[in-house]
């Protein structure tokens, strides 16, 4: 498939995700945002084929890209950088905002508006996409090209500062979003942006959901067995002792909003979420710890 | 300034960049767009008061900021994220390519197509980004708490792999897109996307000035001795040495053609450019070398 010119913009109506088999990883965000929305989405996982494609133009679109996710658009042109991909489709699966779903509706005074919440939301995914990369690297110090073994006292070391700077750093920030949403409570839900669910809440959920333990898990009433026994999570006991300070309950409110939202649910339930392998968010049981 | 509550949307004409003072940093992003487009940006870089007003939504608007550079709009309202605040502020600066340019005076299919490129400009200015923080991380590869004499063994390793393997990646990559835009020479220079300046070549050229060695400078004819003089470079010996294997000469083409372009010229030989300081950008000797 998409071996035509893609800058031909075809009209293939319908959106394909590229990524790699196997695991979650940032491809899990693009997943999220369409079974939310319900808007239909095929996937192109072939690891001989990937990488080949998205690198050459005539397979997928100028400009090519640096790594997976990418997004095949319905006009045939590919969008890749997660952050990108959430932006651009956000509006069109009415993840933006209450007023940024309206940009490419309207022009001017009304526009300004929509893109302001549209960049709004922009930004606190890309910080979701720090904090990802940052839980990478707890694991990959060192050099991607090496065996995660092969760079253990370094992880560690990473890890220690992750753990006790890093993340509450990151929960803080996200508390302190919700906190002072003063809409977010019009719907009875919690949300970062306005009363809407948005490209930022399920990206928020995403990590959340990675950096989960078990031990959350339990905290959490009605959390999903199937997901309980199906995932690897990362820092479990870390994040069991940040929930119990309190500090950072929206958070946590959001996270268990997000999974039991309709077409986030049905997904989980499904079973086609994929299970964390060797990935992006791992589990090591000495790279954890409560502090 | 800005005590105000920003959430009234207030006109105040102009666009303010909140940012650590002296360093470029991440702030240096935000500041060439602006150079380069000749529309008007003050800055506030009081340490002081920078995270108080960008954590507290009464003084920055909502959400708050998780850090700088935040950009405050003409409409009060605080966009954070170097390439949240890129995306927002291109078509208004004329940075997001020929068609890019035209959102928000356009709707429908022809929104679309703007939307497209102005994406695939978010695309490659989030991979800078991402060069970005693994530059900063070849000198703090375990915290950032830490002071980089702390942390040289692990640095050291970190910047091995980075010289041989992912600086090369994202060369290839970049000469890649430069290399297959088929309208890249269509006004005469080297353009990313399409025959026109935008936000993501001026971040390549950013992030090159930044990796750019002395050694690269004297091989550059012409290249402003004042900025020779005046910077910090971070892998002389390795981007010399990517350099001389010709095959990342569009890159280099780019670096050169933005250097000298109107406004950013200016910039330069203002003197208002920032020296690299211990930013994201150090040069340690012993991190640098050939391969």
């Amino acid at each position: 498939m998409a071996e035509e010119p893609a800058t031909k913009k075809q009209k293939t109506e319908d959106y394909v995700l590229y990524y790699w088999p196997g695991l979650p990883g940032r491809g899990e965000f693009v997943r999220l945002a369409f079974e939310y929305s319900g808007v239909p989405y095929t996937e192109n996982l072939n690891p001989a084929t990937l990488i080949p494609t998205l690198t050459t133009p005539s397979k997928s679109s100028h400009p090519p890209h640096f790594a997976p996710p990418a997004l095949k658009l319905p006009s045939g042109r590919f969008i890749s950088q997660t952050g990108a991909i959430l932006n651009h489709v956000a509006p069109k699966l009415g993840l933006a905002g209450e007023k940024g779903n309206k940009v490419g509706k309207t022009t001017g005074a009304e526009w300004e508006e929509a893109e302001e919440e549209r960049s709004a939301i922009n930004q606190l995914v890309l910080t979701c996409m720090d904090l990802t990369l940052e839980i990478h690297d707890t694991h990959h110090p060192v050099a991607i090209d090496k065996y995660y073994e092969d760079q253990l006292s370094q992880a560690k070391d990473r890890t220690a500062s992750f753990r006790s700077l890093r993340l509450p750093k990151f929960f803080a920030h996200f508390q302190n979003v919700l906190a002072t949403n003063t809409e977010k409570h019009k719907n009875g839900g919690t949300y970062l942006i306005g009363s809407t669910t948005t490209t930022a809440d399920l990206a928020l959920f995403q990590v959340c959901s990675t950096i989960t333990p078990s031990t959350f898990a339990r905290l959490i009433k009605g959390f999903v067995e199937q997901v309980v026994d199906g995932l690897l999570f990362a820092f479990p006991k870390r994040v069991a002792a940040l929930k119990a300070t309190g500090d950072y309950d929206n958070v946590f409110e959001l996270y268990e909003r997000v999974k039991n939202e309709k077409g986030i649910k049905e997904y989980i339930a499904s079973g086609r979420r994929q299970k964390y392998a060797n990935g992006i968010w791992r589990h090591y049981e000495e790279l954890d710890g409560d502090e």
